[in-house]
């Protein structure tokens, strides 16, 4: 018998991901699609790559019907919004898995921090997982409520984690991410407008963005010191894709060899990391193209001996494994289901 | 039990595609990939989405070993290269499923016409059925050797069987057809460059392109009359897709009822047939952007009551339903299973 | 002494243009750059490009302070909006050059029947001469008002003109568009958003095109029989630039050099327009890829002898030849400067 | 008395570029386009955009001729093929400025390291002068040879240059940098191949970038330590532009102001040096998507105050400042022709 879930805004392209990929899973049916903006629309006149693959129609969110409707609830609204929500999902049986911000932080001054706001349920902080299964899966198994992490904060996270862990690399690591278009949500702007934004090497956010509250938070949980991450990130001229391209300082010399263990004992039978080294070919390194539509993170790296640093490069399709992917990968978790159900597909390529 | 697959040819675009599609099909095993350039280089060298998908290698192809190992082999060689290759398969048990053009067209002449090379197995001609399920699908079912077709030309002609098939459009048909750069193969030449094809709209055959043979081979099966059709091909700023806007002049004056009934009448059970008609949105047309990865041909029209003209639009994943997913598509038929195995997921959006 | 110059609705992507013209016109001073919406702002707020070249401030739109500061004015306000803005400018001794679709259908019927609404000033049609200097020079050089002609109209019309001026072409020719996204202005909509836009091939107008009305008008003036004329236009992923590909019945059999004839004797001299013949190389036919920034319309045919028809192929620069550079280049008859003045550059390749 | 120029290795997107501004430099006339592939071509043949700006034919190298012709002489062969010709060269009485990276180096180990090759004259490296005019001015006005820096150099160096020589900066600075496809060259390869290329966000030199020795070499004549400096470079989606993103520990705290004062009294009334500074917009920092075409190089900074790093943005076109128009630029300063004849524009917009 498959589970029955909904979705909590489901007209962004996050939510448009998300349905994709759960129209098309074995264990289960997607049974109620809320968004107050689209509510009576088919699914196709938003997510026009839907047409033929159902004929639900959008709803106004509605908690009663949700609870009566559904196993599970993946809530796509924007951060600030998602507080009141999952207040009043807590209380059902209903599992739940947040896409937004809004229960990502542990810490309550984070969010005055970071986000320029009081968080109005600080002891709820506790209770969400961070959905990241190569570094939380055993919590996740059992959570009732799964903040999936920022696109960019996954990313490079995972480039970091293993040897962050493997206390190798000095303080003062710098982040820079370039990622494509849909990771502004689909909002129109001028920002936004196709001439405005075709062709940039745009640097929205040199400094300051607020994946990087997550980075601090996750990688200062493996790491024995107290250590500083500072992340530029670009929009480039692609709609899906994220590359981080990481520097860092090596404490010590360290070899090439070396640094792959720890990055396979570390990721030991994760179905979703790839390693990418190659000698040859247009794809040596990490790159997104490769990545469109799949579930994975492709890492690599290269070590400057003449300044005694790595290059670490981490990549991901950020509609999938940098959101609504890792949000399935978590409910396969939360689920007891196969792992890898509903994801394991290549990349589409060439696109 | 599964089927074993091979593939000659399989280092192109359209290898690389038959295989994202087939190493994840439920009902065959690829047991064999060939390609002479290549042997002895894993998969993920030449196509790097696949990486951790298989671990085959790349070997040169031979009769013998592929009789051995597979029960259908696909061929992906060059047009002019496939003739000898398929003359040497028919004389084995296997099912054959060839992407070239070699055994597309029914008339030997139209080979010199087109193609300039004098077909050397002009008897193999009338072996061959051309892969269209919409068309010939009672054919395909028992074919030993199915030619799929080119990928303008399968969309070109899905748009237009029906409305062929009603009698109410005049000779002298026009195709418009906009293509991205994968329908110009995988070899690299300073016409594929990407600073020297990138925002282009090149119009790189106005007149005479090949494709043109099976759309009149296949239509005036259909039509009463000898009709007349010609096609100006165009390469735009994609990777992936294929719009045709066809201008047709109509015979009398008919209701766009009318032509939806027609459509649908002809295509009623098509799995991979859509049609397009939304009056708000975005999409209100067929547009590739919307079938990237998929193996659906989605068809629209207007008419223009100020010139008693039909516009039609059709449009394709040239990598999909215009070569690689109709191949798939045509091998369930051939083998009994389900059709859309494999095949029956949404196009990616945004990407 | 150089001629002052104003702009009113100076801050869309046709204004920014103008202003890139203009500001580096040796004849010419802009004086006046007028915006509602950005009254205070510096010119590089809105036009990026031009920091470094101008201390201009957008301003509220003032007749009498135009007429003050400036001897010749450019108008590139919203269709529907300058009506009244130009009925006044005539009343004062400036000459107007229109960007709007105000002003160029010379039947009042015209506007109700493709833009919707009553012409306020149905006299003034007459005192406007539609700035296409192929066609119109000696008018333009003593006319008060131009209006400049929609984008697809005049690289349809410049493709088609010397055809129709020799007679050898059957009524119901069809023009294929192909344009960039500046085409559609600069306001952010969800049918303009990167993610949206990006990879389409769209056909947002298959029939009904607005600029048709002007094609009709302008080819029936030098036509000896009333002729018919439909157009399909697309949205296809580029900034800029429009290919028209135009299906045209030849009336009897024609060479190729006959056609290179007409061409030839009726575009004699003209600075703009250039012959696009090849037979090697990457650029044998027009292709707006090599004429982003300049003025000229690129055009090219080829002889469809079996179905003896003529496909004819017309380019340009939406923003330059379809807009901006045109307006410079009546400006410069209008006032006996150097046709070429500020125009005679090449377009920037590869790019 | 307009100059007379010659180019030597025409062919190529820098050469191209060369003639597109040199054709219309009020001060030059260019009288030899010699390449070895393309003898007895047109120029629009190998440059489309050029086709009515010139007649000249390509011709075979020949110094002869070439001095006999000529005042100054534009090398634009590969790096690794200049040597011999500009060792002939400098024994006539042309002025040279050299593309290539051969004569860029003041060390001749660095050749050894940094290309692998012994250079076989070193004698002559000190008689090149690097061509930035920011930092070398008044040599450049005297030499017989100007070499011109490779493009992600002379960004790299222009964002950073300033503040190394005030001494604000730690050793140990990384630069990621990203550049379109017209930068690796015209030659068709899988690498380059639009399909393969289109897309990707490509770390084709993580580490180990040749114009790395550049950075180290001028950055050090400044400083007064010697310091280390980094550099990651990537492809993305675009032909035209470079964006370097700067990352610099800082050795105290310093506000804004004080940034902004470093880069103003060392680029006084530098005439292609812009400073970016604007709260609001989609254009607050750099981006060479408002460069497109012009010779600036924009530069601008963020502080991230919670690691007291700096985050330097610079950015450029290419083949302009990066290559062609610098290469204008400094023959402007060698021959006393006003230092912006012919490069000041603004960039195309947008595009």
């Amino acid at each position: 018998m498959v589970m029955k879930v909904g979705i909590i805004g489901a007209s962004g392209f996050v939510g448009g991901e998300l349905l994709r990929l759960l129209l098309n899973h074995d264990d289960v049916e997607v049974s109620m699609v809320c968004s107050r903006k689209n509510a009576g629309d088919y699914l196709h006149r938003v997510h026009p790559n839907l047409r033929g693959f159902s004929n639900l129609q959008f709803t106004e969110p509605d908690v009663d019907k949700i609870t009566n409707n559904c196993d599970l609830v993946f809530t796509a609204v924007p951060h600030g919004s998602a507080f009141d929500v999952i207040n009043n999902l807590l209380k059902t049986d209903l599992k739940i898995i947040d896409m937004s911000a809004d229960f990502r932080l542990k810490n309550k001054s984070d969010y005055d921090k970071w986000y320029g706001y009081e968080h109005p349920y600080p002891d709820l902080l506790s209770k969400s997982i961070l959905g990241i299964p190569e570094l939380h899966r055993s919590d996740i198994k059992t959570a009732k409520l799964v903040s999936v992490p920022g696109c960019m904060a996954v990313t490079s996270i995972l480039g970091l984690a293993p040897l962050i862990d493997s206390n190798v690399l000095k303080s003062g690591i710098h982040i820079d991410a370039k990622v494509g278009s849909s990771g502004s949500g689909n909002k129109p702007t001028s920002a936004t407008h196709h001439s405005t934004r075709y062709g940039v090497i745009r640097p929205y956010k040199p400094v300051g963005h607020r994946h990087i509250a997550e980075i601090v938070q996750e990688l200062n949980l493996i790491s024995n010191d107290e250590m500083k991450f500072s992340m530029s990130t670009h929009g480039v001229n692609i709609v899906r894709g994220i590359l981080c391209t990481i520097n860092a300082k090596l404490k010590t010399e360290i070899s090439a060899n070396d640094v792959w263990k720890m990055y396979k004992s570390f990721y030991e039978n994760e179905p979703f990391i790839r390693f990418i080294r190659d000698r040859k070919g247009n794809y040596r390194y990490p790159d997104p193209k490769i990545l469109i539509g799949s579930n994975f993170c492709d890492i690599g790296f290269e070590i400057d001996s003449d300044n005694n640093e790595l290059i670490i490069m981490s990549a991901t399709d950020n509609l999938v494994k940098g959101a609504s992917g890792l949000a399935v990968q978590n409910m396969n978790i939360m689920n007891n289901f196969k792992e890898t159900t509903g994801l394991w597909n290549p990349g589409l390529y060439p696109v």
